[in-house]
């Protein structure tokens, strides 16, 4: 087994990573000092509930915890203000109190929402995450939790940091095949901002990823979350550094709200959107390779580069100036300087993105 | 003008108390730093609205911030998620973003949804209280905010320090007189459990303070905000101390929940339960002068001190089972252990707190 300790002070918690953890989580609990005396709350998604649900009650029950459970549907839709409230409900109606914990079995969709609920759930429980995707990786380091407004992803939230993540690899081995590229996009990312050998072995070990071998995962799992641990270290809340995982998103979020989500999942749009990162780093003066090695390390996880002919540049564009990133109007872009750092560039030209938004239509870039 | 300083390290605030301050608003923001480049948010009510919101925009305006404004209901009621989802729809609108602050004008109600508000829009951004009645002296220290859950009050919220609170006790002026009352419950409650000095300042001056005499009210009002800071600042997020505050509330919550909020103010059923407290510690063997001394106190101020006959015992008592402050299935009560002191004492036996209660509905004490 491997852990990861993400430090931040008195809120400092370990990742645990490794294989057949699932059916010890009643003990990890109770290591973690979490009462026996509180009613305690899972919540999960039917697609995973119908797969690992029965471990986690059994192995709560078998240590003496007592937990009720809200079963929310697959996918982004559940992260809104009206499934928050339901499993709210559940939370009041099985009497959890403020010793209780409301833990999260899934992936970054119910960790996202669960956590939410744990930062608010009688001004704030304690939570644990139990990730079972890969993307989950980056989502259960950092503590942003949040539920999506009609009108924007991600706008309602809070930071509410974990007592512990349980990561039990065996659990990853349900994913569909689409779902473990988009997690790796997450990865590779964590790579290419801060650690362009970590970036290079994710490509090199881009099959035994996409063939979910165990050491390969651990290993990546590990520097995954280690980079992201240490960039959340030295800004919890977001005021600088925290903002170069960011890298791709601007583009991508833009895709996923024009591409109306469910066509896009997010991994892929930021894949798409790091490449654009990329091109513009090359706009910008960077070294010409910088475009063509991102490009070739996605390809080999099998995420998308290319933005496809009907999303509308206008629209992305339009997508973009929404986007919460941009304070007090101002257009900020993370861009690579090389594989393995980035910097945070202000006042990007809007002529530029819309430059790179056009190239990164081009059927397949030639040169890779 | 009075200052009362919130000491919290780095989310300490001051209460600036006094006349003619809503029209210095803009003043005041500058002075804390809010930034004129980004748009921010008035949360008020439709009664408050319509006596001070064009001050308080001109205030903004003469200074150059620009705002956008959600004018809610009047009432406990507009402290639901559905209220708060809407508040979140014109912070969007208006273009928030996280330099941006929320602005609570108003009372209780307005404050705590605005906060809750001001918590959780983009995972957190500034929050100012310009509070409007005699009750927020209590509601805007210690940065508790809240919405309601249909099954239960304050269920959802969070812990969220204002930056500052201002205080202009004109507002006061246009208050109706229940609420002036149902507000110094509050006031001579800061004084019961920790200033016994100022518990018997309130009972003398209670003619003054119920004519809203500037004077007294500035004094009484700095008075109640800096014992609650200091209690605050002992115990931010409520692990023990700060359970004092509570006096009176176990039963006046019962009250607010069986008579189905709306029937009492809340001022008005903890004055009930803070008799009821009073009775109780006679019970526990305190000083038998302790309840009769509450109960002028609390008359003086025009605030009742005998439950009504159509409120049942068991549903009072059913209400307190589920009233959040009962950790691991214990009865918690803050029982006087005389004038300006209390106690937190666990495990009150059921039977004695039924015993209060049906002595509570006696029509008047005789010996008052
Ligand atoms: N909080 C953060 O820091 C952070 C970071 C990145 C992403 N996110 C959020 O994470 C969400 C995306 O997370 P995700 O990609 O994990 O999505 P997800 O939770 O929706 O999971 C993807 C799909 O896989 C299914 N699934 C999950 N685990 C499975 C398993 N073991 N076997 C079979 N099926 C399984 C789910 O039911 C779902 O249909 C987005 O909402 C995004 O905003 C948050
Ligand atoms: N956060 C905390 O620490 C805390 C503490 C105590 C109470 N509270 C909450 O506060 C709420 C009660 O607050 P409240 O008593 O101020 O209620 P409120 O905000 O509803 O105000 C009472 C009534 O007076 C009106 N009003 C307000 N200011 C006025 C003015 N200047 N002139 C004329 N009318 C005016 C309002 O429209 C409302 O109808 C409850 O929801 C309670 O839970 C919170
Ligand atoms: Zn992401
Ligand atoms: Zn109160």
């Amino acid at each position: 087994m491997r852990t990861v300790q993400v430090e931040l002070g008195d809120r400092s918690y370990p990742i645990y990573i490794g294989p057949s953890l699932l059916p010890e989580t009643g003990s990890y609990l109770e290591k973690h000092g979490l009462t026996k005396k509180s009613t305690h709350l899972i919540v999960t998604d039917e697609q995973v509930a119908a797969r690992h649900l029965d471990t986690l009650k059994q192995s709560l029950e078998s240590q003496g915890y007592t937990a009720v459970v809200s079963i929310v549907k697959s996918g982004e839709t559940s992260k809104s203000l009206a499934v928050y409230e339901e499993v709210m409900t559940t939370a009041i109606q099985g009497g959890l109190d403020r010793s209780s914990a409301v833990l999260a079995l899934g992936g970054g969709v119910v960790g996202d929402l669960a956590g939410f609920v744990a930062a608010t759930y009688m001004r704030g429980v304690k939570f644990v995450q139990i990730p079972t995707t890969i993307l989950a990786h980056d989502s259960s380091v950092g503590g942003k939790v949040a539920v999506n407004h009609r009108l924007a992803k991600n706008m309602i939230g809070a930071f509410h940091q974990p007592e512990l993540v349980l990561y039990d690899m065996d659990t990853l081995q349900t994913l569909p095949a689409r779902e473990v590229s988009a997690g790796l996009a997450e990865m590779v990312k964590h790579g290419l901002i801060r650690d362009a050998e970590f970036a290079g072995w994710c490509r090199d070990h881009a099959s035994e990823l996409l063939s979910l071998d165990r050491e390969a995962l651990a290993y990546g799992l590990e520097r995954g979350c280690s980079i992201k641990a240490n960039v959340v270290s030295a800004d919890e809340r977001e005021g600088g550094l925290r903002a170069i995982l960011n890298l791709g998103h601007t583009i991508g979020h833009a895709i996923e709200a024009v591409g109306g989500y469910g066509e896009f999942l997010h991994g892929e749009a930021i894949s798409i959107g790091m490449a654009g990162s990329a091109m513009l780093a090359v706009k910008l003066g960077r070294d010409a390779s910088i475009y063509p090695e991102t490009v070739s390390m996605l390809k080999a996880l099998k995420l998308p580069v290319v933005l496809p002919e009907h999303l509308p540049t206008d629209e992305l564009i339009a997508a973009m100036k929404h986007d919460k990133k941009f304070t007090e109007g101002t257009m900020v872009f993370i861009v690579p300087d090389r594989i393995g750092e980035v910097s945070i560039v202000k006042d990007i030209p809007e002529a530029l993105v819309r430059e790179v938004i056009e190239e990164l239509r081009r059927k397949e870039p030639e040169h890779v």
